[in-house]
């Protein structure tokens, strides 16, 4: 198989951890006689230091003649005193909303060898470890809807908008369902629906949706108690479907939660193969390009990115499989070191899951 | 001291805790010579049953007439079926609302006594127990901003406006500020200002009172990073500033962290000595009337009431401590009970806290 692969290496860490997730494809291509054909493009930091802007059109242009796009991380302080559209993040969003990734995956998955890390009591998590996915909507909402900032006789004020229309929300609730029917068929809708207009269309859509997926188990948590839900019972869930801005708290809660946020991989979709990769952690600039970043997280990346866009489901698991033998073997970053394990840096812990591929 | 004082049973447990903890006043007048007039006024699903409406104009002229409110618990699966503006929530939001209501208290306290309770490890919460606060704006942002629900030639769209004035944030970072100044002098403030506007302005104003502070260390989280910071290192907070919804989801999952949310107390204030009392916790109607809920959530919050609303601080300082003292003892309701302690029924708890008065 050929595949073409924009990176985006990013900012701090981001080049590290890439490195090591690049070197797996090409284990994995070896192996197996797969060729990707990788082009690099700025965006965030990077881009803003190089072209003055956080995103180009060119970058978006190579990421949509691509099969699929693997990204770092980006931002870090250097960038932070500049104006909002002028921010790394600015960079984000918009290559989201120009590539179409309305689909934010987040698995929250708690590897049992690192239970240690996990904040919470093995009285709520289970001996078994913890094992959901988070869909956020990522295209929509207040990230996106009309906002002004301006003032009159009393002073200044601003707003944002948080819009959405019955397709937006029906093609990403079709998507938690999608994903619940692959697994164990539980959904969890998040929303606000005691209080706000946009969350009741969200659970209108969602009932109606729910009629083509009878073998789903629906249910609805206002967000405030899915907040609560997740630090007491967070077995309780398989998938999570939200909006944008409820999705980023609840994503990022859920995986605080499973003590492995250097772990944890995420895809963004929009309804084809094509998807944008990327490790759920920061660019971390004050570790950056000391070989200390853990780069499991975005080796899991393209892991997904092989199951996703890719559909090369057994590669996929080769590296899911190799990087639990790693740490099955005792082998850790610093970030997840503990005693009487082996502390490895970013490239030995790369090296050492290629070698077990 | 002879204060007038409107009570809301409320809907569920509320008439079992309020009962309790008007006793324990009674019990404070009795002991110093106060006196403290009741009406009894109907909201939520008590108003609905009897007006059709969860909130009347007389039950907000009441408490107007009054020097503070106590409230049990509002709503139920039995009006849950109501159009939004019918149910028990819809009589919450407006009271706030007609009661000017803007700043939300809600402590954090995790009860050495019942660390058991916790959800997180103690390598988390460390030894001493968490104590911290919550402060959340409660009538601005997208529970009150404009908001519609209509459709187009594309289907139904929906919207909700976060709306903030410059003023309403002052006067709620205000609250904040002035609190940490009691406290240990350190203040979060939480926004998301790296993509909203109404946030951008929020951390603009919250620097501006800064300046007023000069003696408050203040930091900034965006709301999915304090989200995270909750579960793995929330003895970082002293008090939490935030808007209205992030305050909604951020104070209920402060409030499940500490393990102790049948305990928690709440305060609803307005910039004079005027404020509404009630407990966190919800109406539980499973076990309404059935002398099982736990009252002292409710009978902290009016503790809370002396203390802000009547400057009786001595008088609040012996209810926290008979709390306290029944704790120590191993009475616990069965919310709350473990092994070894002695479970107490919603009158009983009440009359143990009472005795040691
Ligand atoms: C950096 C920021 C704009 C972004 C978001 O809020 O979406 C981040 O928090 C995320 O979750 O990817
Ligand atoms: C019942 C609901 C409208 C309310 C809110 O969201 O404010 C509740 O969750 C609260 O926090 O008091």
């Amino acid at each position: 198989m050929e595949k073409k692969i924009a990176v985006i290496k990013g900012d701090g860490i981001g080049p590290d951890v890439v490195e090591q997730a690049m070197a797996v494809l090409d284990k994995v291509c070896e192996k197996h006689g797969h060729k990707f054909v990788y082009t690099e493009v700025l965006a965030g930091g990077a881009s803003l230091d190089k072209f003055g802007v956080p995103l180009t059109d060119e970058t978006v242009k190579v990421c949509k003649a691509s099969d699929a796009v693997l990204l770092g991380a980006m931002g870090g302080p250097k960038w932070d005193t500049l104006p909002g559209n002028l921010r790394p993040e600015a960079g984000l969003l918009s290559i989201r909303n120009q590539l179409g990734l309305f689909a934010n995956l987040r698995p929250a998955v708690m590897y049992q060898e690192l239970s240690g890390a996990c904040p919470l009591k093995e009285s709520v998590t289970g001996t078994e470890g913890l094992d959901f996915v988070v869909v956020r909507e990522l295209t929509g909402g207040a990230y996106f809807g009309k906002r002004d900032t301006g003032s009159d006789e009393n002073g200044m004020w601003a707003y944002d908008t948080m819009f959405y229309t019955e397709n937006e929300i029906r093609r990403i609730v079709k998507v938690g369902f999608e994903l619940a029917m692959k697994r164990d068929k539980r959904l969890t809708s998040v929303d606000k629906a005691n209080v706000l207009d946009s969350s009741r269309l969200w659970r209108k859509v969602t009932l109606e949706v729910a009629k083509d997926y009878p073998e789903v188990k629906l249910n609805h948590l206002y967000v405030d108690n899915c907040a609560m839900q997740l630090v007491i019972n967070p077995r309780q869930f398989d998938v999570i479907v939200t909006e944008n801005l409820f999705g980023d708290i609840i994503s990022d809660e859920s995986s605080m939660i499973t003590g492995s946020i250097g772990m944890l991989p995420s895809a963004s979709m929009g309804g084809t193969s094509f998807g944008m990769y990327e490790p759920i952690h920061g660019s971390a600039p004050d570790i950056a390009g000391q070989d200390k970043a853990n780069p499991i997280a975005t080796i899991l990346s393209v892991a997904m990115m092989l199951r996703l866009s890719f559909g090369l489901d057994a590669e996929a698991a080769e590296i899911e499989a190799a990087v639990k033998k790693v740490l099955e073997e005792g082998y850790r970053t610093g970030d997840i070191m503990s005693e009487g394990k082996t502390q490895v840096g970013t490239k030995e812990m790369g090296s050492l899951i290629r070698d077990r591929i």
